[in-house]
């Protein structure tokens, strides 16, 4: 696929508020959004550091992705996201090739972006996201 | 601290020329350097998503950081890096905030790069690496 690189590192951590502030303390992050999305169990703010964007993911409950992800391995990298202009012929070009993909379609995640999961055993064991800035027409 | 933004995301690997293969099929990968070193247990390679690097790790035996790493945890993000124009003052400062550091001076890490790395702990479970690209002098 053709890619400008990644969109945001998405970071699983048990503490919203503490996280933003460790990034802005530490890394002199900024911060960019922020959003609580009940139906998926999260609450999230993305931060920029220079030119690079982390998404700070906490669980509105145990039993959410997020939740069970931290009860799983602990606080740390959940996703890696990677930006596409059009991401429908980059799903359909993946799912020709053989690559497992968790979403065959994209769907809207975090911050109105267009996004579709390729599963963690096609990549090394990381969970691995496809984003379009573009939002759906 | 001032950094431009993520150097490099680093992921453990069981195999190396297959994670390269796996980088360059699927997200159209550019290799960057490659590079064995035997006193840090790690063959590595650099590889360029679009603008985004990625350092794929593979252990050269079990009884390395990398080997270990992937017994406990599986294959996946291994760890983070951000760029920074000079090291040694970041770090000073740091450490007068009281940040835990692994690496309290650089130190020479992969493909020539001054490296010194944050503990997990202050970061919501993240190794992190604050990482140079001036070479030491």
């Amino acid at each position: 696929m053709d890619s400008s690189g990644i969109h945001h590192v998405g970071i699983a951590v048990p503490d919203l508020d503490r996280a933003v502030e460790t990034y802005t303390r530490i890394f002199g992050a900024t911060l960019e959004h922020r959003e609580t999305v009940p139906d998926q169990g999260v609450e999230a703010a993305s931060v920029l550091v220079g030119g690079s964007r982390i998404e700070l993911l906490a669980p509105t409950g145990e039993d959410t992705p997020v939740g069970r992800f931290l009860a799983r391995r602990g606080p740390g990298v959940h996703h890696l996201a990677y930006e596409v202009v059009d991401i429908e012929p980059v799903l359909d070009s993946l799912a020709a090739d053989g690559v497992e993909l968790i979403d065959t379609v994209p769907r809207v995640g975090l911050f109105g972006l267009q996004v579709a999961f390729i599963h963690p055993d096609a990549v090394d064991g990381v969970l691995t996201e496809v984003v379009s800035v573009a939002r759906a027409s």
